[in-house]
């Protein structure tokens, strides 16, 4: 074995303190298990904080002092459609927006099992109608995701295609999870190095939202999905995912479809690593890279 | 069907140029022909090139004023392993040493069938050797190539893995030709966009690479090694490739195997599209892109 570099040491030590308080059976438990590991991490001074409301959904805007205020991520957290909040989202979300240069409109869109599939795409829709009603221009926007969050943002994407609605500027996606049928390989090849993400689990996660949908459906798993005009579109995950394959074959899928898809592995990184950016420095140059994708990606909005 | 943009009326031109003049059954003439796709091309004035032996095998320096004289680029051409020199490549290659900062030492690597499987790899790994001796840092050193010399490099580094020598700072490697047994899925699917890489070619220049070795041995074919250890690598492919589901699959591989390997999929590109930058413009953005690729990785090296 080599010897650890700082990096796996980092994302290590994350390991470490998510194995020693294992996910509660209750719900509430786990929201509120889900919701501290984002209050962990105390905001910058400098992030701008903003409640605000997308029609009827709940929703956040952040800004760091040199944020475009022209330009926007509208992020879809993650928590496998049952968990995950601004709350816990909060201080990763706002450092996307730093690195990227725009503000961040974080959606509280609803959860399953209360809710399930398709009401969180209706709600990530109002958010997107309610960006564009702000005035934002949609080349302007980068419609961003991590896990169940990534394939929502995919799925907002393609209802807009559907509905012939102008598309944003690109995607960004960490970590997401397209296939709820959960045939990826890496379910099991990776299930060593990423016990949390267990397919007990994520078959948990699917009953719940697919409420007897086909877990096949393009709008649930886009790895089915003609992803044909979707914009620039980048993927990070970390290859100590069992969630690795389904990212793999997203980019797959949107290549075949002449996408412009960038794909980004991250070695050693776990299954949405960059919550945990404030002690893992791997988390950190992650969200740089995305800030400079989205960044390219909204200039390049300009035509010049 | 949607207008075609820009960037796919350029490639459409190059591809009807290349269907105008079809392929010549007769190897010498189809050596002429792929070196007169580079000589087309003017070398820009300010582009200082060197003959060159590694060892036994012909290379040449190319360097532009701005380039970092202990940073190179070791590029091994494309040409399915029958054709292409350091003439057909020369272009193409001292656009992307512009672009990333470095000097560049392309190498004249022996072809089959004259000289099949493994002889080529032997002479990369004389050029390493050569740049080795002649004072650079490996971690100065970006091992790259295009095609058969994308697998070429991957081989190369397998072969540095294996002999206990030190890996480059990175591998770029574009369109790379990853599968000697032509299993991938878009040999069919990408057929109608990309005639001129078609099965049939690609079998005829197995088969006199290989001479009878196994189409899956990992050093011909590197979806079938374990890329473990293998440094930063970028790969890039254009979505209307026959070869796309090569550069896939091989970024796949790297991703298990805990490699940073990035993709980057260009819209409606054609096979090893960088040769003709002159007149693509999204060339030229895959040589910046790659340009930013190994600047950064070679920057890494110094530890800051």
């Amino acid at each position: 074995m080599p010897t650890p570099s700082p990096d796996e040491r980092d994302i290590d030590r994350i390991r470490a303190r998510l194995a020693a308080s294992p996910r509660p059976a209750d719900l509430a438990a786990r929201r509120a298990r889900v919701d501290a590991l984002g209050a962990n991490y105390p905001l910058p001074d400098d992030v701008h904080v903003q409640p605000a409301k997308a029609r009827d959904v709940p929703a956040e805007w952040t800004a760091t002092p040199a944020a475009d205020r022209d330009r926007v991520i509208l992020f879809l957290h993650g928590g496998g459609y049952v968990s995950g909040s601004l709350a816990s989202h909060r201080h990763m979300v706002a450092q996307a927006g730093r690195e990227s240069g725009t503000r961040t409109f974080a959606l509280a869109y609803r959860l399953a099992p209360e809710h399930p599939y398709p009401a969180a795409i209706g709600d990530a829709l109002a958010g997107y109608r309610f960006l564009l009603e702000s005035g934002f221009a949609p080349e302007r926007i980068a419609l961003a995701g991590e896990s169940a969050g990534g394939s929502l943002a995919v799925a907002t994407a393609l209802s807009l295609r559907a509905r012939g609605m102008p598309m944003p500027g690109c995607l960004w996606l960490s970590s997401p999870w397209t296939d709820l049928a959960l045939t990826g390989g890496s379910l099991d090849t990776k299930a060593v190095v990423d016990p949390l993400i267990s397919r007990a689990y994520l078959a948990e996660l699917a009953t719940a939202y697919l409420n007897g949908a086909d877990p096949r459906d393009p709008l649930v798993s886009p790895i089915h999905a003609d992803l044909a005009g979707l914009p620039p579109t980048l993927i990070q995950v970390g290859s100590a995912e069992t969630l690795l394959d389904d990212a793999l074959r997203l980019a797959g899928v949107a290549a075949a479809a002449d996408v412009a898809v960038e794909l980004e592995v991250w070695p050693h990184m776990i299954h949405a690593w960059h919550l945990f950016y404030p002690e893992v420095a791997t988390g950190r140059r992650s969200l740089a890279s995305a800030g400079r994708f989205i960044r390219a990606r909204l200039d390049g909005a300009s035509g010049t």
